[in-house]
């Protein structure tokens, strides 16, 4: 397939054919296309998913459509977004080594990333449904917030090559456009293409008269547009995330782009705390034991990016920021500056946290955790507790100085009966 | 001269042959260049600069020199900064109309840009130490700074050409790398090119032992490099402003990037106050009311900033941020979002200011407010009153809820013997 050929969209019949020459997939599944295997497994809504299998392994295809699958062809988003998840994730391996799949191939004009085939994981917020827990899981994330924030950041990266990548990234337009929409701004009033569980008016209600409560969203999205401190996923959910029992990788980063340190792991929390109040209407006896793991996978997540971001305070300070000569080269210990610094990375994380838990039940795109539960008045009792804890992080963020204060909330949140 | 030549740098002798064929030239200065009368006036750091005159009139031709004068050619400079200042000041003529001077010509290969004669204008600073008042500066001021502000911002831009504009600006990476040494970091340790008055080693001394200092203006360094809320003139003092007694403009916009709403705003109240504090050094009989006078422009422009950018609120709110679908379509009240904003701005702004006042007099490139006193120990003693006032307003930025505090406490430093 060569790079002049105008895109066209990949089919489980047309890919042996159309990728039959390319030597990622040659050498990875086997040299002759038609002894292939493809199935098309794509549960998203903006891309084309393959698992091509052969006589030599197996690799993902992942193609980029031309629209929002969930609207259909009304919605066109541009191909670029495929360029710049390549981008994403050749800067996640160095800076996160792991951490996400390897590529193995890239094709602008066909919006095509091929990359390693992760097996068996499965998309992490199925097994959170599932009630199953993954070890390592706290202290994986936690590093991957950590690294990639820190090493996408003038406290690491030369002035020169930072700049120079914001510039490159300030290209993908439209895809972090749909979180100032979506995320940021339509929960907030009644925008065309929300919708919310039966039952939940009054709280959407109070949500929307809620003027302070706008004021510190919208600050929040002036922070997103503006704030480059490093290089966010952009949309690290639990959807984002692949896991085995114990081993966990980080995928999809086509809502790539240089946002404040806070954001990926204010999503992920968020992301945590829906599953956890979601969980009444999904277990049983055990319903108490995989709250707790789950409130344990943020405490523990927390602190170990707190960790890791002090480690690499201490070791990696190569960049304009804080330097070593007005601190420690004058005897004078930086801890203090990496303090207020996290201070404010919780400020905003938790923010965004809470702004994530109303979106997803109030705005476009909902999350699989309380979607799924199919007794009305059940969801929405859980999603009231989630869309009022959500606004309770916006209002007190700059308080909640310790995840412990987090949890704790939830814990009280999970027992109220707000509907 | 064709676009393709050579970057050759003019001379007196050189400029009307060179430049005999380029219309901006030969339609305002007069078609035979063989009668131009060419002066090189620049007393700058990073550029030629010619005023070039004839039948027709005067133009000024502006060229990038390839290093810093003042440091010689060891300190060598990308010529690409004149693009960068021809795209700054197209910008600020939209987004200010009549402030900066009117560009009749670029060339990009040359570093040059010719451009509207100001006269019978003169460099601010040169006012302000000779006790000179000028009618309208601080109206003139601080609409600049809030249309400039404002206008390049997400709160008014559609976010694809913010997102390209702050592309195409991160290209400008050696000259805010000046600042970003220059202004952040040297003062707060023993740099090479440091130099301070005799006498002010305990004042440096002390702000270099302030551990919560240097980690605000490292907080500020941050803000500074990665909060790209708008398009900044980068480089907003009194000798980048141009005045006779009753007209003002805008000029040298080389320094222009995307930053922090407060940076420019705080740049400029800073270099007002060293006028200020430098004042007994330069006037007689007149001191108290020309300095009333300075501390009173310091005042209006702050509030003409505070009226102009409510009044852009009002009107201009197009962007994405603070939407009237979640404010006035509800029937809320936006003005607590921008008594908010304009909170975080005068937050940043006086932070900036402090952090100007300690490097004009610590770093390399020191005022002429200050530099020109001869008496030694008069001159330290008035730099350590701005030295430690910068320190104050770094400390209390937060707090300064009112230009009216910021003023007192100049009165207030102006009457303190630190020495």
């Amino acid at each position: 397939m060569s790079a002049a050929l105008e895109y066209e969209a990949l089919t489980v019949e047309s890919l042996p054919k159309r990728l039959s020459d390319v030597a990622a997939l040659t050498s990875s599944v086997g040299p002759d296309s038609t002894f292939w295997q493809v199935q098309e497994v794509g549960d998203g809504n903006l891309n084309l998913v393959f698992v091509v299998s052969g006589p030599e392994g197996t690799v993902i295809v992942k193609q980029a459509l031309p629209y929002v699958r969930l609207v259909g062809d009304s919605w066109p988003l541009p191909l670029y977004r495929a360029f710049y998840e390549y981008h994403a994730l050749t800067r996640q391996a160095a800076r996160a080594p792991g951490a996400v799949p390897e590529v193995l191939h890239f094709d602008e004009s066909q919006a095509l990333i091929v990359m390693e085939f992760l097996a068996p994981h499965v998309i992490l917020r199925r097994k959170l449904i599932a009630g199953e827990q993954v070890a390592g899981l706290a202290d994986f994330l936690g590093k991957f917030c950590a690294q990639t924030a820190f090493r996408g950041s003038e406290l690491s990266m030369k002035s020169a090559d930072k700049k120079a990548d914001v510039a490159l990234f300030a290209g993908n337009v439209e895809i972090p456009a749909i979180t100032e929409g979506l995320v940021f701004t339509d929960p907030y009033f009644d925008a065309e293409m929300n919708n919310h569980t039966e039952g939940l008016d009054p709280v959407v209600a109070q949500l929307r008269g809620d003027v302070g409560l706008k004021v510190r969203v919208q600050q929040a999205l002036q922070r997103f547009a503006s704030n480059t401190q490093t290089m966010l996923h952009g949309d690290l959910h639990s959807g984002s995330i692949m896991s085995t029992q114990a081993d966990s990788r980080v995928i999809d980063p086509e809502f790539v782009q240089y946002g404040p340190i806070g954001f990926d792991i204010g999503m992920l929390c968020a992301n945590f705390l829906m599953a956890y109040f979601s969980q009444p209407a999904h277990r049983g006896d055990d319903l108490e034991a995989y709250q707790a793991w789950i409130l344990s996978v943020i405490t523990d997540t927390c602190a170990g990016f707190d960790a890791a971001f002090r480690a690499l305070w201490k070791n990696e300070r190569t960049g304009i920021l804080y330097p070593a000569s007005l601190f420690e080269y004058q005897g004078h210990d930086s801890a203090p500056a990496c303090d207020a610094m996290l201070a404010e990375i919780w400020r905003d994380a938790w923010t965004f946290c809470g702004i994530e838990m109303h979106r997803r039940c109030l705005s476009l795109a909902h999350n699989a955790d309380f979607e799924e539960i199919e007794d009305i008045p059940t969801r929405a009792r859980l999603e009231a507790r989630n869309l009022m804890m959500g606004a309770a992080l916006v209002h007190q963020a700059e308080t909640l100085s310790d995840v412990s204060m987090v949890c704790a909330m939830a814990q009280d949140f999970n027992r109220k009966d707000i509907l």
